[in-house]
């Protein structure tokens, strides 16, 4: 595929304005680029480019579609998108567990890119900054359980995420009353320990995400992980707090030295220096930073580390389109 | 002891200052109150109390003395609080794992309290209020191991932490550059994963503290306990993502009832009504919410759960007040 005619499909969000932008940086060679969203958003200009309606009849000369909808509109458009030979790359989590659909971190899983049928799904976006932090752990000795205890931007909400988080703080600070719209509850000066829905096991729907895309990620379908997630006033990158059980027991030296070398991380880890990831300085990059590496207290051969990284690039826009420059 | 004198030693900190207001909240029985401070803070008023300098003079007719002062000032006064003959009830961390200190959480080990030798050891904050969470499941299982992730608040630095959050908050609005005093970095919109001093295993002084002082609070001299501890943009609750392993597997429902019994508890567990703690609507209270409790998908015979209690309050002043109280 060369010069391959792309469209991003929720061209307006938070994610959909990333894509584009991370499409313009890395000098992706396009062809056609058409931004597409529902109706609500059509009309809009981005860039110099006019934002269309997505319809059946967008995708006919498409070859990539950068997916940043909601599920239903990515569900609404899919038929559409393979029928007309283009490649869905979709950030929605609505095909992620099908079967005929790869789940990619191009730093993890690449190859399973080769095996679409048309679409090709972007992980969660704490699953895919916790892969890329632990992935190189798992070259050395399988990767058994995690425990997982997230730290989510209000970003991974949307632009009306990190909107109310600064009206809120704005409101504050001019003594007004803060409203909350997007949250169910107040986000400045707080923590909202539910993200998704509840699945009726006491795990939210984001919580199961890090178990059930981590095995089909990492092609293992046994590993088991234990997440809680957590909303927290942070605009933009997410940290997350990992307790990682290999099958041998794997030294904070040899962790240090893979983490070091594996693409896609940054190792930031010099306690007495008090260097360590901290997701106000991850931002608006693509590296995931990985830090506090030690070995667990509990389980001996377990490590404990603590990353962070941009929710809306690494976490979705940037993997987006790393997947689609596989496709080239 | 009846109507004790009592002396708070650092009285005009974000400690020390709530000490004295759950002192009246409680209608506590008082001889005569003396407030002590470092010279530097000596010659203010609170309430209309005079602030004195503690000296070696100072506990002379004093009864009991509730320390939230530092590290240095508790070690130099103790001995001279000692040979007053009054009890030192202590909020540092200076006293904490001395074998003839008890360290009592009320709700937990009150019986430790018959065994001081003049100095009661007030524990760390995230620790008081993990065990409020979690005791009464020891009850049912014994508690071998413990995971768990801090979210820390800002006063966990004292009125300076508070304070520098709302400052850097307030210029944010404003358009002005953010200052870093308090804290190595900036904290508004950002998480700082370090807490205390490097101890040289990869762990810092404040998550050795969760191991260390629960080991002696419950009496598990083989307790493992692997903690994180991150500094959170929250003003006064500390909430804590927590993954007990227990020697019997105990069943959400039976957790549930422990909890829902315990002491120094409030159970607020329905995801589907969205309710769980937050630290937000947990501040200025004495209560440790307890949440999100579920079954733990790595180990059965573990439990997560998420827990949220006001790190001044219980984590500090009321849990010290309680003490002085079982000292009547």
């Amino acid at each position: 595929m060369k010069n391959p005619n792309i469209a991003i499909l929720g061209a307006t969000g938070a994610v959909g304005r990333e894509m584009f932008k991370v499409l313009m940086e890395r000098n992706f060679p396009i062809g056609k680029l058409k931004l597409l969203a529902s109706a609500r958003s059509a009309g809009k200009v981005l860039d110099g480019h006019p934002v269309e309606e997505a319809t059946k009849d967008s995708f006919r000369d498409m070859d990539i579609v950068l997916g940043a909808a909601s599920n239903d509109l990515a569900q609404e458009m899919a038929p559409y998108i393979t029928q007309a030979g283009a490649v869905f790359v979709d950030n929605s989590s609505a095909f992620r567990l099908r079967e005929d659909v790869p789940l990619v971190v191009p730093e993890v899983n690449p190859e399973d890119v080769r095996k679409h049928r048309g679409i090709i799904s972007n992980p969660n976006c704490s699953t895919i900054i916790s892969l890329v932090a632990i992935y190189a752990l798992g070259a050395i000795s399988p990767i058994q359980s995690i425990v997982a205890s997230t730290y989510q931007a209000v970003s991974g909400a949307g632009v009306g995420g990190i909107a109310e988080l600064e009206e809120q703080v704005r409101s504050y600070a001019a003594g007004k009353p803060l409203q909350s719209e997007v949250f169910p509850y107040q986000i400045a000066f707080n923590l909202i320990p539910q993200i998704g829905s509840d699945t009726g096991n006491g795990y939210t729907s984001e919580e199961m995400k890090m178990q059930n895309e981590g095995r089909k990620i990492l092609h293992l379908p046994d590993l088991k992980v234990s997440c809680t997630c957590v909303r927290v006033p942070v605009m933009r990158s997410h940290s997350i707090s990992l307790c990682v059980r290999t099958k041998e027991k794997i030294s904070v030296a040899a962790a240090r030295e893979a983490i070091s070398q594996a693409k896609g991380c940054k190792l930031v880890d010099d306690l007495e220096a008090k260097e360590y990831p901290m997701p106000l300085y991850t931002s608006d990059q693509d590296l995931v930073f990985v830090g506090r590496i030690r070995e667990d207290l509990v389980d001996s051969n377990a490590l404990n580390l603590w990353c962070a990284g941009d929710q809306i690039r690494k976490g979705a826009a940037t993997n987006a389109v790393q997947i689609a420059q596989l496709l080239l």
